[in-house]
């Protein structure tokens, strides 16, 4: 099992077998062609990823493999330049249109073609609608997506290598007092940089990671992240780091729970829960296994512990073309775990006035276990990050010399409180 | 008509007028109840932006007001962080889950209340097809849209202001030689900050605006960013500037094609012919007027001068609560132009071998005519711009030190080549 980073773009084969899985999928429902709107979808089978507004591109696939492309004229040598295999396209003059070469005229005729047609569950009502003959609506691309590649796992390496790396720096330039604004800014800069220093042409487009923390405050409520821009690191914890996103096309995720200087005695046994119940899920999350059962289990441990009000959250998620897709490691999700499928590991406890505590990473299932492939460090002793150790300026200098710096470069007068 | 910027929060009272624009239209179609999934449209109803992956949230708006949400326990304090107005929440403990509270229960108890139900063009085939009584499928929350009110254009305003200085920053850096990288994340970032200062609490979510340019070599294609990251200025011209995006929740736009020292011969026809072109869109874009007009006379005078080959898109579409969004000044959509709309004008022309011509603005339909809310410089003569003025480095200097820099602070070590 391929597990070298890759960065370079897939080949037509590559992109051939996809298309294969997917054919194979309809071909058992009997399906004459598929609809496909979703931009990762279309991501996923072309290497080219639209912007997403109004203007409609929709892709179809022929029970005999054909892939006709409906997009606007505009798009044309932007698609060229990234579509990797062969595409057939019909181009629309402009949205909205009314008449001859108008997108839905287009889809229509094309559509028309086909007695059974197959549709994504998440196809919209514009596009459903015109479709008069049998339609299915099913997950059957995203079903297709489940077992990576070999070629997807090592893009999905590289992402994580990047994203670790950039953990490990967040790490080093945690201090109570360092503005949350300026991890953001540097870590997800960085990040993207070394993406374009390894390979200038990454898609922007299919680029979307961002570096943030939560300082004790508010990391018990994992979602909430309204006002950490103004916030600053402080002294203890638990912070919760969070880096996810895609990386040129590629998904990762890695989350840590750290602490700054000192733990405070409440954080210590849910942190340990946690830890224990993250052991049991790399321990369930195997091929064969259930993934209802991952979740079901961690939750009875949580339970035991006295934690089961305090999870807010399933264990994972898979991670491909997107940072967060299906299947899932969530109760009532009954599906087998399969090698070459990636989740996040990430059992979480959420406690009010205490703080939350979760570590996330980018899992592979390998033939024989699994592999975690944003291996940075965890133990509560390793992430009790020494203080003195660390050069970083207080909060007020931080914000200061950044705002003089842009206030300088740019003639502004933007003043830090 | 309002046209002082305003960054603060909407009131109550102007989101009770957004529902109510919506319930007068529901109530022309006698509706019982209106499904809202698109998160543009949840965020103009309710001040609360969600994160676009899996996790389902959708928003009912029955006909005496009521406006029920269904979201995930997980996003429960991020919501009341953000939701402005009176809402009934609807969670359910996470998806993908079955059984007593999952999403589609919820979902289907509310709905089936209601015997007549409006439904989102875009709404997805997963919500769509949980409903059993009568369906229509409609553009009613976006058409509820088109007409800004006071406080929306003052947002707008405000978007407008930070695009242009950030229009007028990157016009004072750019030299031969810079790169576009930089471009990109120095203006990008000049935005971002001054939007953070202004106010701490914007939210991060309802964000996307970026600053790029596209250099002669490729900015006959408008929609062609792919090799920009790794590209330069280069002397001569034309180039594109690009900034369009939302700014904490609400769009602008502003665009302006310039030269670096000297306007090749072939290019002032071009210049002036998009110049002629967009004075009179000006002239047409006003309260009365059929937007279908604007873009069918401006196609006019293109193909007079006998560029009519070289249109590659409509003249403008609206902005809003996002950059991009119906109504649009395009062929085939004939509507009428009123006062408190907003439009991009931006008729451009595109040569391959000679390159772009196109500026665009955010421009605010007034009762008697229009504003422009982006009043960047705009004659050839303007942006012609002086190359000898400027005291940038040369490109690959430029780059080595931002690279330098990085390198020195992140301990990397990438290479500029």
């Amino acid at each position: 099992m391929n597990i070298l980073p890759i960065y370079t773009s897939p080949s037509e084969e590559e992109l051939k077998s996809r298309k294969e899985k997917l054919l194979k999928l309809m071909d058992n429902s009997k399906l004459d062609a598929f609809v496909i709107a979703d931009p990762d979808n279309i991501f996923w089978l072309t290497n080219f990823a639209n912007y997403v507004h109004e203007r409609p591109f929709i892709l179809i696939l022929s029970k005999c493999g054909r892939l006709s492309f409906i997009i606007p004229k505009l798009e044309k040598m932007h698609a060229e330049s990234r579509v990797i295999g062969q595409i057939e396209y019909l181009m629309y003059e402009e949205f909205p249109y009314v008449g001859k070469g108008s997108w839905d005229l287009l889809f229509t005729a094309e559509i028309s073609q086909y007695a059974n047609v197959g549709l994504e569950e998440t196809a919209p009502q514009f596009v459903a609608n015109l479709i008069t003959t049998k339609t299915i609506s099913s997950e059957m691309v995203e079903m297709a997506r489940y077992i990576k590649s070999d070629y997807e796992i090592g893009r999905i390496v590289y992402s994580s290598n990047i994203a670790s790396k950039g953990l490990e720096k967040l790490l080093a330039m945690a201090a109570p007092g360092v503005s949350l604004l300026s991890v953001n800014s540097k870590i997800t800069k960085l990040m993207l940089l070394q993406m374009l220093a390894d390979n200038p042409k990454s898609n922007p487009l299919a680029t979307n990671v961002a570096a943030v923390v939560q300082p004790p405050s508010v990391s018990y409520d994992p979602h909430n992240f309204t006002n950490i821009m103004e916030m600053d690191m402080t002294a203890g914890g638990p912070h919760v780091s969070i880096i996810n996103g895609t990386i040129n096309g590629y998904g990762t995720e890695v989350e840590r729970t750290f602490f700054l200087g000192k733990v405070p005695k409440k954080a210590i046994k849910p942190y340990e829960v946690m830890m224990e119940v993250r052991a049991l899920c790399y321990e369930l999350c195997v091929p064969g296994a259930d993934m209802h059962d991952v979740d079901y289990k961690a939750k009875e441990v949580f339970k035991k512990y006295g934690y089961g009000e305090n999870v807010a959250h399933r264990v994972g998620h898979s991670i491909g073309v997107t940072g967060h897709e299906g299947p899932f490691l969530a109760r009532g999700f009954h599906r087998e775990i399969q090698p070459g499928m990636l989740f996040t590991i990430e059992p979480g406890i959420y406690i009010k006035d205490i703080g939350g505590f979760r570590h996330s990473d980018t899992v592979l299932v390998t033939p024989d276990g699994n592999k975690n492939l944003t291996p940075v460090k965890d133990s509560l002793n390793d992430l009790t990050l020494s203080i003195s150790a660390l050069n970083f300026s207080s909060s007020s200098t931080f914000k200061k010399k950044i705002l003089k710096n842009y206030n300088r470069y740019f003639g502004l007068n933007i003043k830090s409180e």
